[in-house]
């Protein structure tokens, strides 16, 4: 019998998708479900969806207030530290090209979480190649090769069609969760709905 | 020691304050935690803070399809009936004026869980008085009584005052619950955190 998959989009920009790239593994080992990283980035989605050129949190700084306030108790309540950014949005265009050249090597999960933790806890600039490189050690990798991966057509290719692939599957926002049978789920929060989802469809799809 | 209260904000028109509202008397009762019911108006609300003249989920549409969806999948882990209404959003206004006529009363809760399920499950256009009249009957109101309250000018002034009100606390949205401390929780699925942020913020005051 086959494991179950569950796809993990996220964007390192995203605060919300913070916390859930901290746990997602643990919970997802423990439900016995494979997870997918699938980096993405929201701008292109924002502008064409929304119209936005910014943030939606930076757009209507009603909603930006609301969600300092709750990634601080989310984080608390989650036992990850966290520290609101100097700079919000930061630029995840070289850390998701990164993260991509890491999948085949398996380094991107624990890249990516050292990538959310120099953002959103050591207030580190994720835009620049001098942060990034030694977190691409420290992760398992090789920081000359992944650079150089990192501006390759092969890797620039991918990372678009992961933003083909969300907005084709009706993606808007980070992170996002997507099961096997194609069920969304937006939010860090439902992060349990969608394990819950994937384990129990995924069952009635071996037995059928 | 006097009893902590969650303040519920919610607009009659919103896809998630239904199941909120069909379940937040079972819960905040089981927590000890007293619930004041705010009925307002969104629209004022999304046009002022982010220039729609719309709901955000018709505005735009790809967060549209995916609340409907996650709609009918919260409704059913919550065991609450949800059809699709064939028209979205439906006008609150004299539902929200007739809510605020039952405070005083005590209707208002039984009230609005009916209104909910008019407009969310017998897909009922609750803009019309036919419609409501027969619901503030049921919930134990005198229909003819609440309907002449609903046009008075205090009702009206009490509307203005709640939509007034929440855009002073930070509110951009619903459901949104706000404890006696001032901390705001936006969405259906924040509403446990907000009953144990009552709950345990009220202990530390009552102690200090």
């Amino acid at each position: 019998m086959s494991r179950p998959t569950i796809e993990f989009w996220y964007e390192f920009a995203s605060t919300y998708s913070y916390p859930a790239a901290m746990r997602i593994e643990a919970l997802a080992s423990e439900a016995g479900v494979e997870v997918a990283w699938r980096p993405l980035l929201l701008g292109p989605l924002f502008n064409e969806q929304q119209g936005l050129t910014d943030s939606p949190f930076n757009a209507f700084p009603v909603k930006g207030q609301y969600m300092w306030r709750d990634m601080e108790r989310v984080c608390e309540a989650e036992g990850v530290a966290f520290e609101r950014p100097s700079q919000f949005p930061r630029n995840g265009l070289l850390a998701a090209r990164l993260a991509i050249a890491g999948l085949e090597e398996g380094w991107t999960p624990r890249f990516s979480r050292l990538v959310y933790q120099a953002n959103f806890v050591h207030d580190q600039d994720i835009a620049s190649a001098e942060v990034l490189a030694p977190l691409v050690d420290q992760a398992g990798g090789h920081a000359d090769a992944a650079v150089a991966a990192a501006s390759s057509d092969a890797v620039k290719a991918q990372l678009k069609d992961h933003v083909t692939q969300a907005k084709a599957r009706g993606v808007f926002g980070a992170p996002s969760f997507i099961t096997a049978d194609g069920e969304l789920f937006w939010g860090n929060d439902r992060l349990e709905h969608a394990l819950e989802w994937a384990l129990r469809h995924h069952k009635t799809r071996e037995i059928a």
